[in-house]
């Protein structure tokens, strides 16, 4: 398989530590790419019309892009592992991820507003708006945060790469002052290898 | 079950469309609600931290929010009927949802773009970003217009969902112009009697 990296994309992310805990790793070629909001990846563009990462092409040649669906199709070839089958911990590893995305989904918002766009398109409603969905998200998660325990699915590993993307890109946010147990999951997460093998670059 | 709503909403679309194809749609209690990108919904904000739309609270009273979560909570509930267990149809009914979700994505940012934002906060470069998504995926399923064929799955759900979003809100792009053939299966697609049950107002 082969798959469209970034190595700062907390969404590629996802991808890798799910390919290392089940395994996968050493199946999976990283090619690189310059997805971009504004400018997008040509390389990407000739297989997948979204030319975002992650996006991955199996070894039929189909082309999947989005972490969730790449994720879940690493689980089914591993025989799973990280996506509970059936019943009330697959809604809650399904809802944990949706959650964390969301605030991803926020922070990368927040982050292009603040550097693809030129100083006077900025909106300060905008920016309050994505910022109180980041805060929200942590205040939810630190007040659940004995819920995530030792868990070892999709949920948690999106909430640990979102935590982890928080630390690399928006290290003034300080969201451990806010969300201190949170934060102390999150420092146990991350020693672990799938973790540690996949941990961004210094900013 | 009680579902956050609102009418144009094409990922609250998503999920009535798929509670009606099983058969659920009796048992969900639609609630009104006012979810918007800057300005967050007191009463989602309340069950739900990222306080948007689709939000689910099922029988048990949990909050699920993500539309493709809820869909498969609800296809699960329902014994399956939308979602492909397993296999080849699973992946394809799977990377269509994203594909077309990622349309979804950028049609809403244009959006926002266009109607949250001042005149003076809109980027040039942004809109013609999110544009070009838009046509990359309109392009994508006109070329593959004949594998959506007679499949009623979350895939043809989200594609049909997603372009009825362009019929209503973005009328100027003239979609069905640049995909005739797209066109022909939406029209084919959108005589089903769940979506027409869902069909949004005029705008």
């Amino acid at each position: 398989m082969k798959l469209f990296h970034s190595p700062f994309s907390p969404f590629v992310r996802k991808v890798t530590v799910v390919a290392h805990e089940l395994g996968l790793a050493e199946r999976i070629e990283l090619l690189p790419s310059a997805a971009h909001p504004t400018q997008r990846d040509a390389s990407i563009l000739a297989v997948h019309p979204l030319a975002q990462v992650p996006t991955l092409i199996t070894d039929e040649g189909h082309a999947l892009a989005d972490s969730r669906v790449i994720c879940e199709y690493l689980d089914a070839l591993a025989g799973g592992g990280v996506f509970p089958s059936s019943g009330p911990a697959r809604w809650t590893a399904l809802g944990d991820q949706s959650t964390a995305d969301g605030l991803l989904d926020a922070a990368l918002l927040l982050r292009y507003e603040l550097t693809v766009r030129g100083e006077g398109d900025r909106s300060v409603a905008w920016i309050a708006g994505q910022t109180a969905k980041i805060e929200g998200v942590l205040d939810h998660f630190e007040a659940g945060a004995e819920a995530l325990a030792d868990r070892v699915d999709i949920g948690t590993i999106t909430v640990a790469c979102a935590l982890g993307y928080l630390d690399v890109r928006f290290p003034d946010l300080i969201w451990r002052r806010r969300a201190p147990g949170l934060g102390r999951w999150a420092d146990g997460f991350a020693a672990r290898p799938s973790m540690e093998a996949t941990k961004p670059p210094a900013a």
